[in-house]
């Protein structure tokens, strides 16, 4: 299954690449974008291309690109990610790996007009990236085989009813949702329930390689990020849950229902109004992620990170 | 404890009535008043009138209110309720008792402004009775102890984000939210664990009083019509939940936290952004219902209406 | 004919009903009604009293009204009318007239219910009471005349497209412009040519009694208001455009056109949206004043003072 | 002077068009763009080529942009503009000229980051290709010397609130009078009085060369066009006004105010709320045209016509 990954590392995100390039991965990464969102989307490329020379991923492209959201002012995240946006771990300052000169809209633009077969978008930060594309050239949306997000929720985070990637560019997610493309969604429901823990940090430990190592570095940060700042028992490592679902398609179970994107309201702008109950009528765009396998789940996760 | 019962009867009205009127209650009911909701205020006037004359109340003044929220225009849910509004029983096609000649909007501000100590107020149906109050009397708040209502939550039944009372007249919900009065709110989340079920008529049926009876067979119709339209196992008694409250303060655990009401939002007109996780950093201005212990409340339940 | 004039005098609301109480006046008056507006309603409803000793309304009742919007939260003007709302003449602290001792809303509805034949409702302030009214009691509908305001234009004063009355309370605007009553309106396009000057000034100061001279000293504050907050070369006496037409249905000429009021814009919330081109296909429900007989406006001031 | 001309042709645009590249023009056209407005963007931009042929515009490039708005769904102008979006003269089907390969929003980027000197940009059609530019490439705004547009203006034609430019693509109005590039609004209170009549037509037949008697040609229609639709006595060419203005300074009047533009209302989706009155107290980010020299104007427009 090919796959491009569009993401704002992140603690969270960084873990999803890590799973996605497990050598027991079926995914065949074709590119990894980088958008702003948790910090800056210069920072959010170094972190990419740093994580990708700790996993090894030398062939393939990382493009920067949009340093702000489609229609309103930007918004970053440092309280959870740190000033570097992945801190934690003693990373160099400046990657081996470097960027492609391309934009990230138009890297998806050409992966998705020159495929063979549709390819599936995996976005783990705000949209802008994936709705600047759809914008830009409606035609890619006949190779786009699904998009996995994680996004969105009953509930929110960074308002009461908004999560942060949906918050940071509404505008963007509803040109996504409102695309006519397959949308999976991982929301906050269901992100919550995979937490991290110090149980999680001691089996890193057992494993013994750098990137179980560096995973655990990564961990010992967001957890107590997440205990600062939200009072969390664990850090929900939110992103992971949209690769390990294309690694496992067993692993979640899911809702096909409606789902609207708030642009408007005074307190909820960039809530995304998931219709589980059936109230409104309107015919389902998205397969919302309800539950899980947590055995599943983190059986992956450790198989995945031993495989390097 | 004085106070004012302001609702649209309605199954779960009633049965907020009928806890508040038992012989086992500390409320003193000082008037009751209704308004457009379940069904037009006409209806939910007789229906008003008619449980009281069931369980009693001769000497209450019953008050006519509001027939249309305060700015949209009106919605109502025979759905849930059937065509009378308490749909069920075989009841008279009039009632003995008879409302007042006066406004409910007046008797409340007339209520309130004589009162020698602080009235409750319990709204179970949309809050335009009382917003309109509050607007056109605003000394009024001085003498409201509290204002206990069931409606919102952080999901919806009538769209994904607006529960029924809230999205029927958002306006006036903003109005009492704003108002800066002391506000308890019994919000979907708490009472769809207040369900009763086939086994709760039994136990009705073997209590073997009129008002039993007539409480059964109201929830012979509403457990139905909860099953044919939101297939739930058991009907939410949601309006009796403010009463249960506040004849035993011991029932339900609260949060203090602070609520917006929407009502500018394309899709989530009449949400209660609910912030429980503290992000909005605004201060409290209501204790939400969060957890209730099941035991005392049905013990209570059927201690009242035994004791008719 | 009946009118009710409901008013927040101000300058031009007191001009208003000197037109409408002078000898020549065919309008009977059948109540005053103040509103919060220009200031707050205990100001406007004293500034009324001291009117009606001035022009000898002794007989007219005179109810004070809503303290407040009926959603969002106040706004005055204290720029244009000054502290008191009503600065420039020398007024007696205290005027010799009592208004009566009930709600303006209640006056209005009990006016309307009595009504032999249908009343014209005049507001020159926020629309509060008038859609408090509509809104307690809707079948005052079936006997109100027309309702002739001051309010909204093509663009505003408040906010570039918002004018004061309408912005005060756009909630109560919609209520109104949507009851389905006949309305016409005296928007900022018409009564920005109805501009007092220096010369009204010395026309005034030639009639030689006491309203003429009162209404002179209203003018010299007001004219000054309007240059030092507008930049305008005169005073526009907005609300008394309202009571002319009443006068001499000749004055004024009219374009029967779809307005709709914004309550939910993020720079236009209480912006009139006047359809002139008949571009929305929606069905006329307001007269719009859209010009003017310049001399026939001023012959009739003129005629209406002297005649004190 | 450099400039890109991003158009929607559209009768007035052609007119635009034809005027900047006269020999008499100080323009040095860099470009040609298009974007989805009176009709879809393909025949937009075969209706720039084919008058790129007719006015000899054999060496800048033509570059087909956006086919929708960056958020909201498509509309398109076809009952003003005709099914071509350039009905009138007689066109041949496909043109000698041939568009480049390359995306309008990537041309843009890269004449101004290449530029030597600032580049004036000229929108006469939704402004989604300036907006995507300015997402997709922030740093480009060094570059822009002012963004010269056609749309807005204190009232619509397509609502009673909103111009057609604007409304069709809110969102991007948004983005670009919020990037802090100067820019110069040509709005309709200003091209409403640049109207051509009849008697432009006879002007134009007198000059003849083939370029005269095209623009005649499209007159013919658009004149009759605005008509039936608007019941105007002449069609306003819109668009030619930004390109007037470049190239006679002197033609227009400007006041330097704030606008905002509305995205949120419910009436007033895509209005430009223009401070006329300066009551906002925010900072000027537009010159906006309000008066305008009509005899300069028709020298102008004769002159650059003849020529040719």
């Amino acid at each position: 299954m090919n796959v491009i990954l569009d993401c704002d590392p992140g603690h969270d995100d960084a873990i999803a690449i890590i799973l996605a390039a497990s050598k027991i991965s079926p995914l065949h990464i074709e590119a990894i974008t980088t958008v702003a969102g948790n910090v800056g989307v210069e920072k959010n490329t170094l972190n990419t291309l740093k994580i990708c020379d700790i996993v090894g991923l030398k062939e393939v492209p990382v493009a920067q690109g949009s340093t702000r959201p489609m229609v309103k002012e930007s918004e970053i995240a440092e309280e959870i990610h740190g000033e570097s946006g992945l801190d934690g771990p003693n990373l160099p300052a400046v990657p081996q790996k470097e960027k492609i000169d391309q934009h990230a809209v138009d890297l998806i633009i050409e992966k998705l007009i020159g495929a063979k077969e549709p390819i599936t978008l995996v976005p783990t930060g705000p949209l802008t990236n994936i709705a600047m594309a759809l914008v830009k050239e409606p035609n890619i949306k006949a190779n786009i085989q699904e998009i996995v997000l994680m996004g969105g929720g009953t509930f929110g985070n960074w308002t009461p009813a908004a999560e942060f990637n949906i918050y940071v560019d509404a505008e963007a997610a509803k040109v996504v949702f409102e695309s006519g493309v397959p949308i999976r969604m991982f929301g906050l429901d269901i992100t919550h329930q995979v937490l991290a823990t110090n149980e999680t940090i001691t089996d890193l430990q057992q494993i013994k390689n750098p990137v179980a190592e560096f995973v655990a570095e990564l961990l010992e940060f967001f957890i107590q990020a997440y205990k600062d700042h939200f009072d969390f028992d664990g850090g929900p490592i939110h992103d992971a849950c949209t690769v390990a679902h294309l690694m496992d398609p067993s692993i979640f179970t899911f809702e096909h229902v409606h789902v609207d994107i708030e642009t408007k309201g005074e307190f909820t702008y960039g809530m995304t109004s998931v219709d589980l109950g059936g109230v409104t009528g309107k015919a389902p765009n998205v397969y919302v992620a309800t539950d899980l396998n947590q055995d599943k789940f983190w059986s992956l996760f450790k198989e995945a990170i031993s495989a390097y």
